[in-house]
């Protein structure tokens, strides 16, 4: 494509809120040209190729709980199966995983799960499937590592069917063959897949950024994707976290010499680090920069340790002899010759980080000797935590480093002109925007579009969606059953709708329950009504209240047994309707209310 | 100061994290040359001046509920009084006032509370304190004119003293002398004071930024600071907010230009416009757009329709012929010829733009023919439901032009080059930072001691700290009470820790009820053990778990019986005990426990 072409684009771009945004001609004749310019796989159509079948179970319209089902005469394999963490409204809940159901009713067909990166987000919700349903799993070294540790703690490592599957070569599963293309990620060992299916190749770029420098392992294969892309590519899912982002994600490396700046300016503070668990080549940098300034590293935090015990023993990391030293060890150097690596950037409130800043940490004490860097930025919906967190370190007497204040943190996600390149090489005839919320959906349909495609090409979903792809169109076609399941301790699914309603308003208003034992002849009193609250006012100081409550309640009983009413349902609802109106009267409040009546 | 030396200082803030930072000499005494140099008032001391004894109500590690106590030979003054909005650990809470017990507690000396702007976090507090200490009131007649309406609606405005003052003016209250200083910030009409007291004079800086071309009124006053600065100033306590931002903040001014742009791009749209209800200026610009693409104005949502009732009756709008339709008119207009400014530029679940977004307006129905701009960036903690405001509103469709694609917001907060301006000009004895959390006072000290004020002379406080300041010190006395009263309802103060810790714990786990009816002769049980749960499982699913309760409830009470344990407090322990263990045993969840024992 000529400068000139290019410069037309943007000024398209620029102006893409006029009502005739989409109809650049030129823009989308350039894109076809490419797109059918695919070569030796270019030839007359003669045999109707199969529909390629794709539904989503998450991931679309929210962040997290990815996974994928592509089907193709009659195959299934999966991309990832991810968990979420819950939003603020619900309650108590633990994580959420996506339902499985379509997956149950379908298992005879499904060949393998295949993984793109060892992230919660792709990996969380496996043990919860394959105690269901045992499908084999296929990934890279560190991600089944990783599995394998968490599959462990759920008991089911025996019986899971691990295959590793380096990035570069291919698998078979069913009419399926998945090539693994290495791309650069926040964690090692990250994959896309071209997946190519009788019905035609889709790609899903997995999590990725390109990355020309990064800290260890290779640059992201753009040439796999360009030979792909030259074969000609039905479609393409790409993630969209960045796609809101100008420009291009900085290289990991850029990191380390922030790092190396910081570490001088430590000088004799004892250096504590937060940063993601999973974020192996940011523990390198600090380790490498930890044996420059003759520090000894130790890790603090559970997921940490784990993460980096993995790691070690796949040779994911790096390690000076006798650099790393246990937790325990900390207070035998001085501050100026350790660096602790912790848990808690984003500011979780049973994170590592969280316990030492309210001074509830078993092992570490911080105060005015600590020079604490969070490497990391908040995740959207973090920022209160992280800003309390930060709040009180400083109010110990901690240096803290945070946010933006440093160039401590880059993103593992690519930003637009790294999406352009993906979308370029891959050149597919079909574009869904996958991995994100509505507006990030949107945002990189808005990128496609500049790039060329046109709307009808492109498919923004959501969860339970469901697309049949020829090599002419592609078509919603019913939904599959998807959602959000709820794990909560040991429960999974049995938290639902009305029990966060109920939830939501106990913990909003609190309760007032109302027990009274009736007469099982007649329906007088017996005992009570008694009146019991929580959540709702300091008792103490609003007796008054409560014994208008008991007095209202009584009479009310009273006036049934008198009336003869002796439906049950009849009594509480008559309770429960003038309870609330005095309590609304008196407080401007809304307890739930809860007559419990008892048969003597 | 020379640039060489400026260039010598930003060095040594770039190496501010080394140990001896604070040490520059040079940098220290050229700002004592400068609070020394400060002419006439500089005489030598004779008579001991009385001390100055300043306490903080609220603004202090937290944002929100301002209010500073100042005090000298028995006088005091408060300034502002403002409300907090609750985090989200504070179920249910409405609103957060300070503790006024101190000020109750001295009522007699209280001369009047100074306003420094119509913000709630400033005047959000006063019908709560009004309605147990009726103080006259002073401020800018924008102010009161809010203060008149939040006052009448809480039937408080027949009692209340409400003097107006104008900027550039002076009040007497007791010994101290007020001047009341123009500044620029996100509502007009805002001012600083210059406090003369007998013990020397204070300077609040109140909210502010330095805005050379603001929208309507004069620019910031800085010669009343710099004639205040030269006459010698004993403390500063200044704002916060955006001490962590370095450069400048940029004038009002220039959100025209981007708005201009957008109404251009919206050509046959519909323009929804979401922004502060207090932000008159805001208004007002996009007033002037609308006028120049020949289209109407409706408000919605109750503030803001509120604040624009009170900027029009007073003359802070300028407002065009027939501009103004109301919101019932819209439909008789094509969608081109009008704007709708409403609330909601915080995603608040309630607000109108939240509202049309989840097609839950009486009025509005939003859809492809919609273009919204969100002209506010979301205040922290609110990033996640701003975004899910965003992305409803991106499924139906609307263009959406929300936080950073366009500058169509500008803080009304000084960043750190407008701050070492006021400094500069004040050049204070001693420096207090105020309305911040712990970070902001921080980073705000620190810029202090950049500038070289000794550490010694700066004071970072908390809520309910307490400074006496003279001539030659600053000293921390004993704290006042201070602390967050919850507003829930019309109760103010009855809901406190334990009601907060068992909504929390309801809400998380939810409850299991257990009653019983035992005989009041031998305590064997009449009726029940009954088991009645709210927001714990889905019971229908769950009967098992719940008869394990019941006939583990049931053993529990007939052994005690048995035993002749007849002390409640004691069965209840038990109960509670032993049927928590069982349910975290099967569930590894803790729902609150609550036996509820009758006699009959």
């Amino acid at each position: 494509m000529s400068t000139k072409k290019q410069h037309k684009n943007y000024n398209m771009k620029n102006n893409r809120y006029s009502a005739n945004r989409f109809n650049n001609h030129n823009t989308r004749q350039s894109y076809d040209r490419i797109t059918k310019n695919k070569g030796k796989n270019n030839q007359p159509k003669q045999v109707k190729k199969p529909p390629v079948k794709i539904s989503f179970l998450g991931g679309l319209n929210e962040i997290g709980k990815n996974i994928t089902v592509v089907e193709c005469e009659g195959d299934i394999i999966l991309i990832d199966c991810g968990m979420a963490f819950p939003d603020g409204d619900m309650l108590g809940v633990d994580l959420v995983i996506p339902d499985f159901s379509y997956i149950e009713q379908n298992q005879d067909r499904v060949r393998g799960i295949v993984l793109t990166h060892g992230h919660e987000d792709h990996i969380g919700g496996l043990p919860f499937l394959l105690s269901k349903v045992n499908v084999p799993l296929y990934g890279t070294p560190l991600t089944l590592g990783l599995v394998e540790n968490k599959l462990r703690e759920h008991s089911l490592i025996n019986k899971a069917k691990l295959n590793v599957v380096n990035a570069g070569t291919s698998i078979k599963l069913g009419c399926m063959e998945i090539k693994f293309i290495h791309v650069n990620h926040s964690i090692p060992d990250s994959v896309a897949f071209a997946i190519k299916t009788p019905g035609g190749t889709i790609v899903h770029s997995g999590d990725f950024k390109i990355d020309c420098t990064p800290i260890s392992g290779d640059m992201i294969d753009l040439s796999s994707f360009a030979r792909v892309g030259d074969d000609g590519v039905l479609a393409l899912l790409a993630e969209s976290t960045n796609a809101e982002r100008p420009g291009y994600t900085p290289t990991e490396r850029m990191v380390s010499e922030s790092l190396d700046n910081l570490f001088k300016k430590a000088e004799k503070y004892r250096i504590i680090i937060a940063t993601f668990a999973s974020n192996v080549n940011r523990v390198q940098q600090i380790i490498n920069c930890a044996e420059k300034y003759g520090r000894k590293v130790a890790f603090s935090g559970r997921s940490m340790v784990n993460y980096m015990d993995v790691a070690k023993r796949l040779g994911y990391l790096s390690l000076p002899e006798n650099i790393l030293i246990d937790i325990d060890m900390l207070g035998k150097y001085p501050p100026e010759q350790v660096v602790l690596v912790t848990t808690g950037s984003q500011g979780e409130p049973m994170s590592a980080l969280s316990r030492m800043a309210y001074s509830d940490h078993r092992k570490v004490m911080v105060g005015e000797g600590d020079f604490i860097i969070i490497s990391a930025n908040p995740i959207p919906g973090n920022e209160k935590t992280v800003g309390n967190v930060v709040d009180e370190l400083l109010k110990r007497g901690c240096k803290v480093i945070y946010e933006s204040m440093y160039d401590v943190h880059v993103s593992g996600h690519a930003c637009q002109e790294e999406l352009k390149i993906l979308h370029r090489l891959v050149k597919p005839r079909f574009f869904i925007p996958v991995h994100g919320e509505q507006k990030h959906l949107r945002k990189h349909a808005e990128l496609a579009e500049f790039l060329g495609m046109e709307k009808k090409n492109i498919f923004i979903g959501d969860i339970g969606s469901t697309v049949e792809i020829t090599e002419d169109s592609l078509k919603e076609v019913a939904k599959v059953p998807a959602g959000k399941v709820f794990v909560d301790g040991l429960g999974v699914g049995d938290v639902g709708t009305i029990v966060l309603r109920d939830r939501k308003h106990l913990g909003q208003d609190g309760l007032i329950i109302i027990v009274a034992s009736l007469d099982v002849y007649d329906g007088h009193v017996i005992s009570g009504p008694d009146i019991v609250s929580r959540g709702f006012v300091y008792v103490r100081e609003n007796e008054g209240l409560l014994d208008e409550v008991r007095n209202l309640a009584l009479e009310i009983l009273e006036d049934c047994a008198e009336n003869n009413i002796h439906e049950w349902g009849i009594i509480k609802n008559r309770i429960k309707d003038e309870i609330s109106k005095l309590i609304s009267q008196r407080t401007r409040r809304t307890p739930m209310i809860l007559p419990i009546l008892q048969e003597v």
